[in-house]
């Protein structure tokens, strides 16, 4: 069906981009098979680092004259397999296109190259007294990355997610056209919304170039809260109270002691408290130090009330560092405790999500495997970790396939969805199918096949 | 191409909806054939009044089995026909869905069917302490209406706009299918957002018929500011300077002399201060006093460092009502003051505000036309009104044509789009061809085929 990269494509792709940004063969580093969580691999015929949104449209114009599947990577940290060239052809790493082109102080926006990291952006904005809001764990990710998923992160209970902060796209359509969709303008109600279909789709429509992303002022104050309980139950079902009670806290994140502790070994570091069985972790921020002591305060209260065992404020240094430095390493620390593990990220409404981690709970102990699970709790958003330990490859397969239809199934009956923030790729086709039905299933399709007719742009993923 | 409504049709829909809610031939109130601008004026040849989800789809299913045209209609209020029936048909009304259905505290949501009314809604939500932010002048418009043109508002500086509070939508698809897009979640990245797309479509990819809207809570501290200036010049480039100051006001709006004096005939009531040529208003909400006063003293400072003649408070509620009754008038007293008009939306960068305004004074001499304007100089969407005054047909037709050309073309150079919030509709296809160029418009095209082959759902809008 599609073509194989021949000499000839090489030499031509090596004009666009320069001899050395082209890799094929053996010169391939054997991790471009493979996203962060693994499990899905494949080789790409040649890995093609592009600098700019010009080479990017005409490595894709040569790409949908020969008819060679094209791949967009980031910085691979994907656990869903979305950047994994599961029909081979070429693979568009955005890595160098890193560049923040312009901060824009009145209109609020930075522009930039997709290859930017979280991290970088992150660290520019606060530079000049801003914030970049969305916050997911994974600070070396790619904006692309983010805004392919629509990332949501740790401060999505104020702040929503990607979405919410890109105001324009520069994207190549897989044959090569450059276009710009959105502005750099806070309304608009000109057309359907060809950036928000794009925002979310996982490399598959089109390949993001730019972004011109909305920045807010930095808040001059930010505060944790540590609350531990003696029960995870107790935790969670504080979360919900604490949203009731008309603070919005910046992040509600929940941690269990298991979870903790894996991150200490992890780290080899101490976390301030260890003693109790579940955590939730509050972040607070604002302008006025006044305002936001009154909404911790009336957030301690509260959760001490619902028998928080107490309440920490986490305000020096060195303590912000060892918890949020703790809560930024779980997903490596629980990866380091296993043998090989999948994960579950369904989002749920934030009062449902008691019961479904009560139903990991119960569903750890009838399969009795390992379940950890940790992530936000103050918008639904959880992330569970399914570990292999020590099972066959048969009882594996069998348990994690019988686990994963469970957890979907329940996701579904409260009322929530397959994927809050890490996508849906290759690895949760099945679910999203299952979940959706044939028509938006079907929607899906024809729009792909819209902006795709020749099906070359990240192939066999969302909905096929 | 369609077929014609018959008897036989008129008794299957009374069957739906029951015979009071059908109307068919001189019956029907000739307002249904426009919307609130006018111009755009077709019958429909039957008028259904919906209930519930249920009719919509028994509606939809008739009508596509039958090739019937049917275009949704809310309270009419729009600007640019895409509620008017231009190919006939069946008009299909949703003010009598208009049940609000649930509150939920603890996910901060409301879900409401589409006839609730904004003014309803925020009513609603204010008494149970919440505030639901999207705040267009049309308060008399359906949450419909506002989700179909993603409606922005004077709120939308520091809360966004329509579409970052819909959570969920209960749609019905040409064919009668009934659909969930969304979820009660604060995130999701399972697949492409059918709901983003569908939000701003206008009426022309499916019917909606419910919504899970977000809400926050209600700021406790709610203070405006009327900040006179001697021209208009000097009141729209303080704007951008105020946004760098990185306070963020809940709404800045400017006004002119010109259109408070209308506002003041048309109400019989008096604005605190008609003496200058140029006003910004601004408000500040929050939680405390002393932060949302500090804010606003930083803002006036600067206002009065930047040439503003003085800086009134707002805080009494008589005040507060003379102001803000003001602004709300003004699309209704502009009207009153000339024959005919029509409008203009167009949004662009916020820096970029007082070089449209001055381009349409600049076009008012060059024209010899009065174009009035006012709007959200925080969010840089601009209502401009062109007045017909005493033309001709002939000369007004001219003019206005003129008119629109160059200031679409001004907003596109000044990196803006066509349409802030009012949307696209009938009225503004051309505007939005020229701007977008063959590709997006091919790319809405196809959609619009995919959700609706026999192309039964509000033809003739948008992209067509």
């Amino acid at each position: 069906m599609y073509n194989k990269v021949t000499k000839e494509d090489i030499s031509a792709l090596q004009a666009i981009v320069g001899d050395a940004e082209v890799l094929y063969g053996d010169s391939i580093n054997p991790d471009y098979a493979h996203d962060e969580l693994g499990g899905i691999e494949k080789m790409p015929e040649a890995l093609v680092r592009v600098h700019t949104t010009e080479e990017v449209s005409a490595v894709m114009k040569h790409a949908w004259e020969r008819n060679i599947p094209v791949t967009v990577r980031g910085s691979g940290t994907g656990l869903v397999g979305a950047a994994v060239p599961v029909e081979g052809g070429i693979l568009l790493e955005t890595t160098k296109m890193n560049k923040i082109l312009s901060l824009d102080k009145s209109t609020l926006t930075v522009n930039v190259q997709v290859g930017v990291l979280l991290m970088e952006l992150a660290a520019f904005a606060e530079e000049n007294d801003f914030l970049y809001p969305p916050d997911p764990g994974e600070k070396s990710a790619t904006i692309g990355g983010n805004i392919s998923t629509n990332a949501g992160g740790m401060r999505a209970v104020k702040y929503g997610v990607t979405r919410d902060y890109v105001r324009a796209l520069k994207v190549v359509m897989p044959n090569g056209e450059i276009l710009t969709l959105g502005a750099t303008v806070a309304k608009n109600s000109s057309g359907y919304s060809l950036k928000d279909l794009v925002i979310g789709s996982e490399g598959t429509l089109c390949v993001i170039c730019e972004a011109v992303l909305k920045l807010v002022p930095l808040p001059k104050v930010s505060v944790s809260l540590l609350v531990p309980f003696n029960d995870m139950k107790s935790a969670i079902e504080a979360v919900p109270k604490i949203i009731c009670s008309k603070v919005i806290p910046t992040a509600i994140e929940y941690m269990s002691r298991d979870t903790i502790l894996f991150s200490e070994d992890y780290l080899g570091k101490k976390f301030p408290d260890t003693k109790h069985d579940a955590y939730i972790l509050l972040t607070f921020d604002g302008n006025s130090d006044s305002q936001v002591e009154a909404d911790m305060n009336t957030v301690a209260d509260l959760c001490l009330e619902l028998g928080a065992v107490d309440a920490y404020i986490v305000d020096t240094e060195e303590r912000k560092k060892s918890v949020w430095s703790a809560r930024g390493a779980f997903l490596e620390a629980i990866k380091a405790s296993t043998t090989e593990m999948d994960e579950c990220d369904v989002v749920v409404p934030v009062n449902r999500v008691d019961e479904f981690i009560k139903f990991t709970h119960d569903l750890s102990e009838e399969l009795n495997i390992r379940i950890p699970s940790f992530g936000h709790a103050g918008d639904g958003n959880l992330h569970v970790y399914i570990c292999r330990d020590g099972l066959s490859e048969g009882e594996w397969k069998t348990t994690l396939s019988l686990c994963f239809d469970r957890m979907y199934e329940k996701a579904e009956q409260l009322g929530g969805l397959v994927s809050g923030e890490h996508g849906i790729g290759y690895a949760k086709k099945e679910f999203l199918k299952k979940q959706y039905g044939p028509t938006p299933i079907m929607l899906m399709q024809q729009i792909k096949r819209i902006f795709d007719e020749k099906n070359i742009l990240n192939p066999g993923k969302i909905c096929f």
